[in-house]
């Protein structure tokens, strides 16, 4: 369907009506302090929030054996006892449009050292225009901005007229486990959309990404015989080196994976954590260290894990108590897939026209150096995965903060596009 | 008095009685995990065993306000909850010797991770003439060594004929400041005997020791954009070059510093502990790491900071992101100075004699690269204080051990020399 101008102006007019009430609930949200292994709470306060708007909720904790063998898992080194997912569905009283599922993870990056934010991460605040809070943008805005969708269509006396599924995922940050889980329990539509906060784009394409852990082991001495021992702490340094090499080869590859061939340095590795040793006079005998580096779409995980493992041995063989004693990698995390949106253009299409009508101008589509849980519905199961959303800085940094401006706007071309996607029933 | 040769061997002879018995204390000492903030009841243990003999005991939880003015106080960032001091005092009836201190530490260095021990660190075991465990050589063997000895001449019916006290103390592995309580509370000796693992030799010189931490901060960003942010665990780096830097130029004074000219790199800098990031996926804005650097006797502590924090602060200097915010360098532990035995010739002539009578050779006497507490007695009382004990493998180190053979000979030489020292009387 074509929405008529005023049924437009209506929709758009009704997120206004309810914009205070997102953006309350938005902060809710926020005041859960859902990081890994702690993300139950606030997704029984989803299943409550999706129950009271009269969706069906389907409540689950993620069983890993149901999962590992599928294409996109991501091996787990911890418990999933508070990993629950859970999933809203209304389905219309006869499907007339397309079906969608719109996704948006719960999950949180930690929140580091208190000290370094203005105000506590996990007590929402709004100052000039912006919501400040771990997980504000990302994505709680987005994720209470489904619900705000679709309260703003049965505000007006509407329903989408076809199956519409709200998401709220955990493990996004890590593994992505969280939306393949959804894709074992059979949840499928004609095209997703995941309001990550993209400033007010459409990823076009996402990189993959792997995690992995480095663990050296030293000699431990007495520092009184420091020399003769190795530091495993410093014998760290080079191996780091040598990733930061293999980082820069790769970057140097982008011409051959479009649409990266115009990204600058579209590969980035990350050393995120290190830790080693005990007490300042031993010698450290073990260092352990956590890397976060960027694939390309249709680079291969296997073929880049080779590549990896033969430069830290490379890097190991010059040191020579390394030698003897190569470090041990361990994948612990993200084993994700790059992704191209593809065969989704009457999607995007779609999408753009919303947010024409809502912004003023064409809907700009990025190539993204992170990853996000599209990849499952665009590669694993044939579902267009448009990820769009509003505008936020300081992701996984201190006094991260979302501009409710842009969420308002970006919750109206939402809105939209549920309306014409799915088609609207009355209530 | 000089020991007639027929009680010389009956001393010997009386030690070697109670080995059996000295292992099976060495070995319970060895059992309590007395690492720092848990050395409480260890304590109690030693208490115990010091009041079995008839000792005075005087038990006291440091009290850092009662020693902090003092000469050798070393600054501490934690709890002395449990950190309790342990004095058996014997009187004799008439003091007609010369008073003696003997000194151990109950505390011991963390273990580190457990799958790098053949055996648990807390669970001693002997094999081939040597007791495994942590602390067992340093320096519960010295210690349980000091009980012995007292029991050799005890079990002969002899007991000193001056004062003596077997101290057992906290904190000589990061500050000192249990030997500094003992000094404040008033203990003092015509000299001091201190049984740490020293490869059955004495310590004529040790060098002193000097902890710090360095907070290095960065730029928070999410990984996608890392070149935007600084990582503050990489930042560490090029400040830890530096450091060896300074740790070189240290070495290359040493013929200024006697008796540490003709000693091979003396100085030793050693990276213990390194913290940093929080997820793989953040660029980590926090980085903290642990230092340890030896100083020469007569180095001042003062000066010594101040090349210290000037080092860090150029090669800050040369990062754009750290010369806007430079790292924060706290003193967390060590404040020790080196200190040389001087003024103790009769005592050391003594013990040497006792040496030779066990081993049938010189005692060796070595300048360390490391610290003990006996700066503490040399330095702020005028005690001179002798450093000498068995021989152990791995201190700080996975599978510590000490050689049983070893604190037998150490064990007679010493109860020799508390005979000889202090005189002896009847029971």
């Amino acid at each position: 369907m074509m929405l008529n101008s005023e049924l437009a102006t209506a929709i758009m007019n009704s997120v206004d009506a309810g914009f205070d009430e997102q953006v309350a609930l938005t902060a809710e949200l926020v005041k859960f302090p859902s990081v890994r292994g702690a993300e139950h709470t606030a997704q029984d306060f989803v299943a409550s929030a999706l129950r009271e708007r009269g969706l069906a909720v389907d409540r689950w904790r993620i069983d890993i054996d149901a999962i590992r063998h599928m294409p996109g898992f991501s091996p787990v080194h911890v418990e999933y006892d508070n990993a629950f997912n859970v999933v809203g569905s209304h389905r219309p009283r006869s499907a007339k449009g397309r079906s969608l599922i719109l996704n948006g993870h719960i999950d949180v990056v930690p929140v580091g050292p208190l000290d370094m934010w203005t105000t506590p991460p996990f007590a929402p605040r709004i100052e000039d225009g912006w919501l400040y809070g771990r997980g504000g943008g990302d994505m709680k805005a987005g994720l209470a901005g489904c619900l705000a969708g679709i309260d703003a269509l049965a505000r007006l006396g509407y329903r989408p007229a076809a199956d519409l599924h709200i998401q709220s995922v955990v493990e996004e940050e890590c593994t992505g486990n969280g939306a393949l889980a959804c894709l074992e329990r059979g949840y499928r539509a004609d095209a997703a959309l995941i309001p990550e906060p993209m400033w007010n784009q459409l990823i076009r394409a996402q990189v993959g990404v792997l995690w992995f852990q480095v663990r050296v082991r030293g000699v431990p001495v007495h520092v009184r015989e420091a020399r003769a021992g190795a530091n495993a702490i410093e014998a760290a340094f080079p191996i780091i080196e040598a990733l930061h090499g293999l980082e820069e080869a790769w970057n140097t590859r982008r011409e051959h994976y479009p649409p990266y061939e115009t990204v600058e340095h579209p590969i980035n590795l990350n050393i995120g954590r290190i830790e080693g040793g005990d007490w300042p006079s031993s010698v450290p005998a073990w260092c352990v260290f956590d890397v976060r580096v960027a694939i390309y779409p249709g680079q291969e995980i296997a073929a880049a894990k080779r590549e990896i493992e033969a430069t830290i041995r490379d890097a190991a063989r010059a040191n020579r108590f390394l030698a003897n004693n190569p470090p041990e990698i361990v994948y612990h995390g993200f084993e994700a897939e790059g992704y191209v949106l593809k065969d989704g253009e009457e999607a995007v299409a779609l999408l753009g026209r919303a947010h024409r009508q809502v912004f003023g101008e064409a809907l700009a589509e990025i190539a993204t150096t992170g990853t996000t849980d599209a990849r499952f519905f665009g590669l694993y199961a044939g579902i267009p995965a448009l990820v769009y959303g509003p505008n936020a800085d300081s992701i996984h940094g201190f006094d991260e903060r979302v501009e409710l401006e842009s969420v308002r706007r970006c919750t109206q071309a939402m809105a939209l596009f549920i309306a014409e996607w799915c088609g609207l029933e009355k209530v």
